[in-house]
């Protein structure tokens, strides 16, 4: 059977994962250091669900059978089953579910898999993963929580090797209540979210075909105009608001959106200086969001476009007697690190998790070496016991193909004591397994950012 | 839309799920300790590929189909594709299509759920966490890594909070080679593989039943009182290899089985005293078996059946040039967690990472909070700030029904200086955000065994 990979669903070399394991770490750790407890759900949800969230997304599951289940009299009474296709869907059903074991408000953190039945030519990933926060409330949701987000996924950027990533922010209320203060939506509301729709494309197209994009669906020039200088606005501090204001336009549900999205920007500024930017272009395409919405761009490489988005949102669920308004933001995981290993710009220091391989001196030998290591990892150090009793340079030869910094010699010293070998260095001194120990830096495999330009290129699958 | 859970895939609430991020956590850090990289492959498989493997799974394959792909012209020339159902499958194909990338042998770790179609009347998992380590090298396989398995696996069970679990040892070979011994299969081989069946009813259908079917498969009663006696041997020493002796067969291949196992058990008692027991009853139903195979049992809880189990192939994959042999050893961590959760027989200290909630004095006072929480993120301490400014003794109980430990006054004393309350002694103390520590086992939720008999039985769904 000839083996070749499935488009759409990429897969790692160990090297490759160990980057993937140090970004999915500092996502767990962060997200727990801010109170967010993880849960998973299932990766199947009834197709009815998936079909009835999500916007877009309902062209593209994946539904599920029992290949054996044709004759099988239980089968037919099956629910109807697919994949999910992102992890809000399931969170709402989950909410929805456990409401009553659940203490409100409920923060989350949720990593895992999601699927989406893309045509493969697109070049898209059908499998990869997502890390995602949300936190919902019953009935009301403080504003407060918009302002955590970010902090949130800003912390975790800081802490990622991918140079400096620029969360975007805006409140939907801001355009929806300018938009209003000009008379847009005055007579059909649907205007505001068609013209939300067309300011939304402004990367895409440029500001002049928005402009004739918007006067053809019935704003003046000078409502047209005014949105995109509405759009144009993006600064790192609170001017924004006073940008805003010199355009003249006046709503209470603009003001409404200038003061939360003020608030969430004067506490980035506080609390993570250089992370956000107000941005009043971003409107994310989904019709769910609400109140504050976010994007994220990674500076130098704008063109990627967004790695995390998220927003709030008045009903995330409903069981029809309460509602969960909530707020959430997503880290699209796999597609950053198909970018960036991909162009080379991450790597790691080895391809394995050993720190040491203790080398054996002959087969009946192994079983000091097995002490050696069993010593050894009781402190903490990941060790490999060499396969074979080889020629020492052989052995070394075996280390340094997997990257492994240390190579340890049983009884190598003229006084009969243990060696360890930094094979990078070659330096060798006598060592003891219950007391050497690497370098902090060594001990456990190093991810790390390579500068632009002085990658080969080589990379992921 | 009701909400109903859908039998056979089980989700948890958060504090469960903080159980098992611990099992997986130590399960991880153990098998990097022991020089395993991690590999993750993607969810699906070629259909044919699925079935190609396996023995009893192949009708448990569940399907996956684009459900927006009918009228599709590119979907007609999609593979079909199935959910894997065990981490084996797609390891020996990822091997393959990797060969000329990986260096041998090669050591992996795999987490991954895995799906299975089972009828859901039987109440069995149909998606569920797998734990897998192998080691496959290129035509050879050196024996001393049968030995590494039950010692990497011996090393989880230790650090888990679930009592004693014993890893039963045996060789194919000494079953093989005595049956050879005394006559069984020397007309037709496969009278070897239908002993070896018959001897694994031992458990369910007893000793007597055994014998007669033996007889009935055409044995002597001498060699089916011979069969019933070797699998009664079971030792936590090398006395094994004397009772077998006794026993009075010869054979080459029961002598090379002796030997190999009693290299496993020496390296055991050596390395991790009181883990494994040679049981000579042990063997596996699977075919694909060629040496050392394991099994495990939780000691009190030995109807439970194995939650870990492995063994030496000899060709775990091939591509028709190469062969590569292997052995691994799979723990079954969802089947483990299941059991124990819903007895009540392991829990954890709270339901969420927080081990501090900032309380908040008001709504203005929320940004002062805001920068204690994130100066003791800074340090390491999992913090969450107060959703409300509500009375203290409404914020103190907030933290309680989540388990959080500490609270924390902004400028509480009457010097003006912060203070931290524990909520379990009540004792509070002037603190600061800089310098202030819980004690080590208050820093993360901790995950403890419930002694028998003290549970109420509350649990998992």
């Amino acid at each position: 059977m000839k083996i070749t990979p499935i488009s759409g669903f990429p897969e790692y070399l160990p090297a490759e994962r160990i980057v993937e394991q140090h970004f999915l770490d500092v996502i767990r750790e962060t997200f727990e250091l801010h109170g967010y407890p993880s849960i998973e759900t299932r990766a199947v949800e009834p197709v009815d669900r998936l079909l009835g969230k999500g916007g877009d997304a309902d062209k593209e599951i994946y539904g599920i059978t029992r290949l054996a289940g044709e004759e099988d009299p239980a089968a037919a009474s099956d629910v109807e089953l697919g994949l999910h296709f992102d992890l809000t869907v399931p969170f709402a059903r989950y909410v929805l579910e456990n409401a009553g074991r659940l203490t409100f408000p409920f923060r989350r953190h949720q990593v895992q898999k999601v699927w989406r039945g893309e045509r493969p030519q697109e070049g898209r990933y059908r499998e990869f993963t997502q890390a995602d926060i949300d936190v919902v409330d019953v009935g009301e949701l403080a504003p407060h929580f918009e302002a955590e987000m970010p902090l949130v996924v800003a912390e975790v950027f800081r802490k990622l090797p991918i140079g400096r990533m620029v969360i975007q922010v805006n409140n939907r209320k801001i355009p929806e209540g300018f938009y209003r203060g000009i008379g847009i939506g005055a007579h059909d509301a649907t205007e505001i979210q068609t013209t939300l729709r067309t300011i939304d494309k402004l990367d895409k197209v440029g500001p002049e075909k928005v402009a004739a994009m918007l006067v053809e669906a019935g704003c003046t020039d000078e409502q047209a105009r005014k949105c995109l200088a509405l759009a144009a606005i993006r600064t790192e501090d609170l001017s924004f608001v006073d940008q805003v204001r010199a355009l003249g336009v006046e709503h209470p549900v603009l003001d409404e959106g200038l003061e939360t999205l003020a608030a969430v920007i004067r506490t980035g500024l506080e609390n993570a200086p250089g992370a956000m930017v107000a941005d009043l272009r971003i409107a994310r395409g989904l019709d769910y969001y609400t109140g504050t919405v976010y994007e994220t761009q990674l500076v130098g490489h704008e063109s990627w476009g967004s790695f995390c988005s998220g927003g709030r949102y008045d009903s995330l669920a409903s069981d029809g007697r309460t509602t969960y308004p909530g707020v959430g933001i997503s880290i699209g995981v796999s597609r950053l690190l198909g970018l960036l290993l991909g162009q080379g710009l991450v790597g790691a220091s080895r391809s394995t998790p050993a720190c040491v391989l203790v080398a054996v001196n002959d087969e009946e030998g192994r079983a000091d070496s097995t002490r050696v290591a069993t010593a050894m990892r009781g402190r903490g150090i990941a060790c490999e016991v060499a396969p074979k009793p080889a020629k020492f340079g052989k052995q070394i030869r075996y280390a340094e193909r997997r990257g492994i910094p240390y190579v340890w010699f049983v009884g190598a010293s003229a006084g009969g004591a243990d060696q360890v070998k930094d094979i990078r260095s070659g330096e060798q001194v006598d060592a003891d397994e219950t007391r050497w120990s690497p370098p902090a830096e060594d001990l456990r495999p190093q991810v790390y950012r390579v500068a632009e330009g002085a990658s080969g290129g080589e990379g992921g699958s």
